[in-house]
Formats: C-alpha cells, structure tokens, sequence
C-alpha cells in the first residue's frame, strides 16, 4: 500500500483495562475515574429527560445544519448561526482544520506538552509540528512561540486552559500575542475547559473574536456538560471562516441524540453553575492536601490537577489503580513524573487523599 | 488564512428544508420522505429496548475500541477482532482512508456517478480524482478504469450496488478486475446497501478478502439497519491495513449510544430479513408501474431507484414535493433527467405512483 510515510510511526489509540476487568483483578468492588476530566456530577436531569421523551425515528439521518443546536447557540453566544460550525466532539474539528490548511511545506506553531491531537494531525496532513516547551511555570511561552512563526506557518494552536497543565493565560497576554500574529495565519483557541474556570483575567474569547478575525475558538459539551458520550463540539469564527470549512464537515458528522443532548444540556445554565462551584471546592481541599504532604503542581482552571509525584508517574497510576483509583499518569502527558487527576466528588476526593497519603507514607 | 487551494471550490452541503417548513408552504398534513435511502421500517425492536434500559452514565467518554460490538460483529462475520474499524458512519471511514494514501502527486481511481464522498475527500487531501463514466447499464467501466490507473494511483473505490445507479457488479466481474489491479493500491468495496441485495452473483466480499490483502469493505448500520441517527459504519480489512489506518481514527469517533444500537440491531437479523423482501416486493410494484407508464430505470439490488423522466429532474422533484412526497433530484446525482426514489412503505408507494401518475399525464 501506499501509506503516507508521515503515519507509519504515529501511535494508535491504546484501549484501557475495563473497569469490570480491574475489579476483577484487584479484588475490588468499587472503581473511581478519575482518568479523562469527564464530569463526576453528570450531566443535567434536562438531558435525561430529553431522552426518555424524544420520538425522532432512529432510521433518520441527522439534521446536516443541527439548526435547533445552532439557533439556541446562536442566542445564547449573540452570534449569527452562520458564525458556527459543529462537530463529533471537537476533536472533529481539529482534524477539520488540519485538513484545511496543512499540507507538506507547511507547519503548525503550537505548545509542549499539550492537547496531543494538534500535533497528530499535523503530521497526517503532512505538515511540521513546531512545538515549543511550556514554561516552567506551565505556561505557552510566548516569545518562542513568536521566533518560530515564519511565512509557512498556517496555524497557531493555543490551549487555554492548558491539558493537561491546567494553566491559563491572561487576557492581556493573548491579546499582545494575538496583535503580533500575522493576520492570515488562523489561531484556534481551544477552550475545551473554558467553563470552570474562575480567574477574572481570563480572556473574553468572544469579544476577542470581533477585534481578531482570524481566531476560531473551540468548545465542546464533553466537560463541565457532561456530555461526553454523545460527541458533540463546536467552533465559533467569523462566517468567512465557518464557510471554508465547512464543505470538508461531513454533512451528518453530529448524531441526532448528541444535538438534542447538547440543546437540553445549554438549557440548564444552573447545573454549570453547582458544577464549578463544586470542582472548585475540591480543588481547594486538594491544594490544601498537597501543601501539607510536600507535593508540588500547577495551579489549574480546569477540572483536573497534575501532581508532581518526582517518580515515575507509572508507578503512581499502577499503585493508585491497586486501590481503586484510575488516574492518568503523566508519562504519556510529556510530564513523566506527574499524574494527572480529574476532579472528582467530594467523598471520592477524600478516599483518594486517602490513597496517595498510604503510597507516599510506604515509599 | 493559508487555506489549501483546492477545498475553496468545494461546495458545502446544502441543509433542505425541514418537513415541518414544507408542510407549511405547501399546505400539507403529511409528508413522506423518500430521499435519503432510510429504512421506512425504522429499526428493531431490540434497539428501542436498549434504549429504555441504558444505564451508562452519559458523562463517560465511549468505549475507543467498540469491544462488545466488536466482539459481537467478528462472531458474526467469523472474523479477527483486529480486522475491523468504526466509523461515525462508513463516511467518516472514507476520509481516513483518504488521509491515510492521498497527499499531492497520488491518485484515485472511481466511477462516476457514484458516492461523492470519494472524490471530495480525494481532493481535500491534494490528490487527484480519475473519475470514470459508468457504461450505459449504469455499471462500472473496469476496462477505462484499468487504463487511468498508473504508479502514482493509491486508491481504487468500488461502489457496490452502485448509489445512484442501484447497478451491481457480479463476483466474477470483480475478481477478474482485482486480478489485474496492483497490489500495492488499496480497493475499497463499500457496500453499504449490501444487506438488500438478491442477485446470487453477488460477491462474497468477505471470502474475497482473504485472496486479495489489499482489498477493505465498508459496511454501515444507517441504511437496513435503521440506525442513520446514530451513525455508525464498519471497515473490514487485513490486519496489517486496519493498524495502519487506526492511528488516524480519533480514539472516541463512535458515540456510545451508536455501539450499544449496533449491537442489538446486529442480533435480529430477522428484522433485516423481513425489510429485505418488503423492499424486493415494493420494487417489483415499482418495476411494473414504470414499464405500464413508459418510463425507464436502472434495475437495483438497493432500497432506492434511479427513474428517467427524460425532463429536468429538479422539475419533478418540485411537482412531488408540492404532492407530500420528498425525493431527490439526479441533478446534484450526476443524471440530470432522474429521480431517486428510496423505496418506502406499500401505502406510500402506493401514494407514489400515483403522485407520478398525475404529473405524467398533466404534463
């Protein structure tokens, strides 16, 4: 066959152990996730009830436009529905982008570690990754990210806040990068965990859009929605923008259950609400528990954590997992001696403080 | 922005109206939809059931590797685990097989008219689309096609039954064109409308597969299955083809409810049986109404018919709509004076017939 060179070296997906198969082979009963910042609350009753009451035949394609999703997004953004483009998770929409603009010769700007799907599909479509280290304090860094942008650059991938860093850049420092960025060079501002976050200084993507025209922002219903099962993202840009890409969307990529989830789920403000309240408590408890066993990390917006265990994060995930918490380990993450943690609920929190407290005491 | 020349020629898909608008212009208290090859039988029972009885929790990322379905499928086609691939629906199977082989300088070789789905992301990734007229009988053209191929052609797309034709290729027609392909190029068979066909000189794709190693077929729960709202689809191929064309998959492509719909529609395979011979029975009505009215068709071994009204196709599309009954058009299909009709329900075909009728004789 003549594969592409570029993907023969690209990793697959490694399926995980089930859970039933963890109990079963640590004699457990009960297996908490804390693995892929899913939301530990959930998602709305609105969507449950959506399910139980909706009477769309099953043999029917979906809605190609998502038109109720879009119209409800569109009201509640204050953008023109022709400013949206949805898709299966927004995972879509980053090979969507790729696909339109990367091809050989051409090269991408984006952070390390990061959301590693930027880069993966760089390289499918036969461009170069550059990917600059973060900083130590987490952060993209700026100044390099600036050195190696050059006249074959088509894209700039921000993360903010960063996966799995947790670290969020200000308004005013996106905005002095955004002003040095030239204008036909498109930056995708994935915000996949936009909605947890609680610093003031946080940037107003949304308005940054009108003064930027070569911004898209993505979001997904994955996280504090709870909608990760269903697959469903989207992206806001300006109609030029959404125009181009929209022809390399595959016209049903969004499935009927997803759309009407997600429209339930946007109905249902206040859960977010309780939502990110909640993550931020046990966020606080977290920092506390980690001040108080020496452990150092990096201060997040998100609903996750990385932990710097100073060991290999393997084993930590391997001795966690022995007690009945998946966690990611950092290994994987660019961060090898760290373990990234979703935050989970309140009583599973404390088991798991519980559960690091016994592996550091018998190290 | 650097788009890539090529996609910003492409046209996007074009949401129709919805059948709520429809009635209201036309004054209309029922409409039938004929237009996308649905199954009018809807689905089985046993996916409704799954349905009602779901407990996964919606917030949990999807099983990345299908197991249950896939496990399920290989007994099925008594096939390895590792021979087959998901898709959000087979289309989405037809892109990562495109970004996998097709860069600038490569090649595919297909039909035309045929699934546009194989030319359009040929030329998103830069490759070139060698499109061959189908014979008069509406079949592929295997002599032209083996001319255009060359050392820079990396696919071979093969659509049987042919959509929009419903035309079939016999097995010895095939093996004798595979017999004369190279095996460094990769054919693909999509044969999403397989599970309707009757003609016993079929191909046996599955047994084929293991002669030809560089041969990989789709398959799609949206059409007899009756699953179109879910979206899933299915690549059955060597192993060594499967783990190269996995690294491009996106880990969570397939949503949960489409996995756990597709392995209860998998497991009443009567419901398949009784949709095939209501469909062969609605057909040979079809067959003898358009010989009494003079009017031609291809013969089809799918749940769809391609009718020459020797007259704009958009016209009667129009005179249809304006009767309750939604079409489409062969148009934007490739066959300007056609129809294409799914072959619905005894009572709407019936309705059908004589909404064709009508216009016939008021023309």
């Amino acid at each position: 066959m003549k594969w592409k060179e570029q993907i023969l070296n690209l990793h697959a997906y490694q399926p995980g152990k089930s859970i039933d198969a963890i109990k079963r082979e640590y004699g457990l009963e009960r297996i908490v996730k804390l693995a892929s910042n899913e939301n530990p609350y959930g998602c709305s009753n609105k969507v449950t009830e959506m399910l139980n009451n909706q009477t769309t035949s099953n043999a029917l394609y979906p809605d190609g436009y998502a038109f109720d999703l879009r119209m409800s997004l569109a009201t509640h953004f204050q953008v023109q529905p022709s400013e949206l483009i949805f898709g299966n998770g927004s995972d879509e929409l980053i090979q969507i982008i790729n696909s339109a603009l990367i091809k050989p010769g051409t090269n991408a700007v984006m952070a390390t570690p990061t959301f590693s799907e930027y880069q993966q599909y760089t390289i499918i479509n036969g461009g170069e990754a550059r990917e600059i280290l973060l900083t130590d304090k987490g952060e993209h860094n700026f100044t390099e990210m600036l050195n190696v942008i050059d006249e074959n650059t088509a894209i700039v991938w921000i993360c903010n806040p960063n996966n799995p860093s947790g670290v969020y850049m200000k308004e005013e420092e996106l905005v002095a990068f955004l002003e040095k960025i030239p204008n036909d060079i498109l930056v995708v501002i994935d915000e996949a965990y936009n909605e947890y976050v609680v610093a003031n200084d946080y940037p107003n993507t949304l308005k940054l859009l009108k003064r930027f025209k070569n911004i898209i922002m993505l979001r997904t219903f994955s996280k504090i929605y709870g909608l990760a099962s269903f697959r469903i993202g989207y992206g806001v840009a300006d109609p030029s923008i959404i125009k181009t890409l929209e022809p390399i969307r595959s016209p049903f990529n969004t499935n009927t259950f997803a759309q009407k989830a997600a429209l339930a789920a946007l109905a249902d403000q206040e859960f977010l609400e309780q939502c990110k309240r909640k993550n931020r408590e046990e966020l606080e408890k977290m920092y506390q528990f980690l001040e108080n066993v020496g452990l150092s990390y990096y201060p997040t917006q998100g609903n996750f954590l990385l932990v710097d265990f100073q060991t290999d994060g393997d084993q930590i995930f391997q001795k966690l997992l022995q007690q009945g918490f998946i966690v990611r380990s950092g290994k994987s993450l660019g961060f090898p001696n760290s373990v990234r943690i979703t935050i989970g609920q309140a009583e599973d929190m404390e088991a798991l403080r519980k559960a690091i407290q016994l592996i550091l005491t018998t190290v």
